[in-house]
């Protein structure tokens, strides 16, 4: 099978991290080269210590991020970089025939109006919103195949698309009304220093912020409509708890039909399970829970998997489903290299499993 | 100021040793019984080391509970025990004149028939649900004054309840489709030696349980139900994160004026900041949180407080209100502290501040 | 009882929140001023969420840190600023007729030689090394009574020093060869926006840091050597560990007595619980724990205790002590304010029990 | 490459719970039987959700534990059972011609008598203490590719041993007064549902035990005694932190040769230097730390890796040398895995890296 040379621009926050770590162990992809303005000089090995022991660990040293040095390098980018600055790195990358693959918000979505709204800045490179393909490859795998730009999705998104798009898809859920309730691990913040991130300030805590309207929902708006086939507007509340990694996601959606009683709710939950199994059944990554078992993020942690469960609720007459996913893996890192895998043609899950 | 004799059968729980804290603290409260069929003999100091050197420590031994032998002893005692066990102990204490203050859910319900469809067993004690009050001072510090059978809260009930009890009164929202979901510490699931709760299974994990029909459900709705004057029926997820102590609840409300707008949104909002100043402006223990200010859990950790804070949502027409409480203090101990305070006729915040 | 005006200069770090809540509670001192450059303007409810219940917190505001404004507000100030920067507010606060209580290590030794090869700098106040006194009141309270400039001991000295200073008086154990092995909580490292110690640094890691020459050896070695009569080296490593607050430390002795069986052990036995009776049997702060019983930070949270357990170990002769404190309590704020009482003539234990 | 057939009796634990991970992805083993008592019949992805994605989820049952048929179904197999337990399972299966590798205690040591004193029973079958092999594949590789018995190491043990073997061959450090200090993560203690461990009691706790004669200290001393070619006694004090998987260790050395400045370091530092580079600079499991570097359990989870790092003290004479692994995996069934490859003729990394 071909090898493919990559880099990764911003590699030492959280998911640069864990993109090396994925990158490192990948049969087909070849690391060459990892930027970090701070860390500069050092080794790989020098800047995480737990990679020491890889035989590139002191050969491989962060450099100055630089998109002409970079496109002569690599074949694939990968940007983990803070929205707006990804933009510029793409478009020189992209010009000089890299394929990108960026972790940020900045191709997220197809609207520059809508990114203005949510991100606060104009957009530095409207007219590739179009080239952009949204990298979840459940949803979107054909795109993904033939695309050059792939703006992977983020953490919260992932947990809540996947659970609702085959539910809207299949007209079993109505738009309008959907809540999605995310609890996320502090490493979703990033490595940086702040003092609301310090041990003892998340530690013992728990919190919600970005109430009521977090950057996520314009991406996570923008998916269900077109699932849903008509504008769709979320509720969305992300709460901060003392985890490292992982998300758990509880959403609570109305099905069209009415029920209230268990004769009811068997019926739409034959509908349910349809739906997901058709969705999911053959997916490598999502994993729909049977019997009485719930989505826990330890299950999932460090690993590409979502888990998803479902409940009827004939007392509310609502379904509520919840998601489990590691943010830095599923929910970044290793869905972006999933987006890799697609495009380069080999086989999906390729140095995930 | 008078001085009563209290004892705690059922003392050895997390919410037990809570209220051995309160109690060997509390100027007019002389602890004079502690009951633990497992630590029967041992003295305080030893089974609660931190207690180790309060003037009591060796003097106060654990004892077998006997109602006959507390009811001599004690002119308040404190029920820490699980459901169904409790109102066995009440029934005698009771009839020996005793004040009783439960902790359990054994009389927070007015209907044995909705205890036996939540609790999966006949009422012990159906005559005495009409008697109970339910221990909630900032709703019903009138009946708990006369009451000589407390029912005090659950910890979940309490994070939802006060929040919304005022926005119902108020006629401001719908009291249909109320959604509350809830994250607590582990000490919610007290101290029993079981798998799902030791540190490795608790620890890097954030999981949904009890989904949909959580038993807290039935004291929520009735109390719900009791303030809006027609019934409730609520959707209430809880979920398990890595803390100690706390519960944050996020609640999801339908005011009954439709708004889209920041001018809608302030007409309602004005109510809402209307309803809760005048329902909490004057209550000890309930902080209302201005500015940007959201609830924390480590902000009321080892105190009687609730936060509570609110947004509306001009893009989906909701109002979320979020708490933040300490499981085992306001949601547990402190609360019945509380009552005893008031139906003592001490000032409601002695030993609690 | 008379009451005093007291401030803290660098109120918003985490001895310094400590401070505040001490304070803010003790029946005897009136908290008149909060200093923080960061935080200036703000009321102390909003720097603090946690006390926004308290009657001064929209009174009390922060400040801007200024000896002479402070001098006149307040008869006692307490600093807690980083080492270098305390000296320079003292100077001016005790020609201004202040009392000052430092938390730093600014006068906690008598040698500016040891000051400067320990802290790397010139002290600033050299005259002031001999008129301060160690704030350890088990140790130098008769000093502090008539002290009006407290150097308050460190976290992890006042671990190791309690535990070892009767057993050099008394002449148990050999003053040279003394290990000390510490872990800490994260609380130690301060409100600091440093990537070391974000949450997902910190959450399952354990690792040794300030390997083999941590600069309270400096102090540790002074009161040691005072104890024994002699220069006592010691050699200490300090580990951080994922919890709040709290250190334990584990100490490793060598009685002067050769012993390597049961009788022998018994014999020193007797020696070492003589001693650490007739040092600490009255002392309020002090726990020693009995039994099978070993010190356990949980145990002492939130409180101004320290636990000391020890066993002697006939296979090699050794004496193990062990430790637990809260380091922002018995370590720095609860012990500053414990010498605060001694100085004014209040009951010892006022506000912190 | 031949595969072998592999079982795991007692595989419901955190060992055998690693073990699985490890031996699911092992591309020469074939993971044919796990047994457990109480998961009896369920399948793997029921009693491990985290395993549910893998193609042998739902094909492998855990069974009741058989020795008969197991010796029937497997080549090698592991033993993951409490001591005493295990030679029970040991002594069929090694008659019926099976590999055993066990990770209790009972064949770590050469001595029935010392067995007894430290475990408190007789030996089960004291014949085999003289044919089992001391799993520690950098101490004893030779002996292990010819065992069909191997006792793998404690996990304090190899924290312990790794560091201190090559210094005591090398006659740089005196045998006598080795002080090892350590710090566990709770899953050392096993999935056992015992109120100590509770998430709870673990949480915000720090806490030596064990204290002075841990029960590890029986294979700790053999083996260095072996190294050191005379009898070694050990001070050991583990301690119990909440973190899930890691140990760190802090050994306190003296060695031969005294110093006290910077130039005796160099000297001694330089023979520390040579004896790690001789024992260890092909070692693909051990790292030896460069630098300002020093061992953080963070960068050693989930690998089977163990870092290591001294510094010597030229106050105190002594030498300070510290480790971290993960007690799960370098600790346990990492490192008997690695047994397994030697033994099998595999590459040692083989299903390691």
């Amino acid at each position: 099978m071909n090898t493919k040379k990559v880099a990764i621009v911003g590699a030492s926050g959280y998911s640069g991290e864990e993109l090396v770590k994925l990158l490192l162990n990948h049969p087909h992809a070849e690391l060459v080269a990892v930027t970090s303005r701070q860390n500069a000089g050092l080794t790989l090995g020098q800047v995480f210590p737990k990679f020491a022991s890889h035989p590139k660990s002191k050969a491989l040293r962060f450099t100055d991020p630089n998109a002409a040095v970079l496109a002569k390098q690599a074949d694939i980018v990968f940007l983990a970089l803070p929205h707006g600055v990804a933009a510029e790195f793409a478009i020189p990358l992209l010009a000089a025939g890299c394929t990108v693959i960026d972790l940020s918000a900045d191709f997220r979505l197809k609207s520059a109006a809508v990114y203005k709204e949510f991100y606060a800045h104009d957009h530095p490179a409207p007219d590739l919103l179009q080239k952009s393909v949204y990298g979840l490859p459940e949803v979107h795998r054909d795109a993904i195949k033939k695309s050059n730009l792939i703006a992977s999705p983020g953490c919260y998104p992932t947990s809540i698309l996947l659970p609702t798009i085959p539910l809207l898809k299949a007209g079993i859920i109505k738009p309008a009304g959907i809540i999605a309730d995310s609890m996320s691990g502090v490493s979703g913040a990033g490595r940086k220093a702040e003092i609301d991130y310090l041990f003892c300030e998340c530690n013992e805590s728990v919190r919600p912020y970005g109430v009521p309207k977090h950057r996520h929902l314009s991406e996570i708006e923008e998916q269900l409509s077109l699932a849903a086939g008509s504008p769709v507007v979320v509720q969305f509340t992300p709460h901060l708890i003392p985890i490292n990694r992982g998300i758990l996601t509880t959403l609570y959606l109305a099905p069209h039909e009415h029920f209230n009683d268990a004769a009811g709710a068997a019926k739409i939950g034959e509908q349910v399970a349809a739906a997901y199994q058709a969705a999911y059944a053959n997916e490598p990554f999502v994993r729909l829970l049977e019997g009485k078992a719930l989505p826990d993020t330890k299950n999932v942690e460090g690993t590409n998997y979502i888990e998803i469960a479902w409940r009827l609720d004939s007392r509310t007459g609502r379904l509520i489903v919840m998601s489990a996913e590691d943010n830095l893996v599923k929910g970044a890192s290793g869905q972006a290299v999933q987006s890799m895998n697609i495009l380069s043609g080999w086989p999906e899950t390729t140095g995930l499993v």
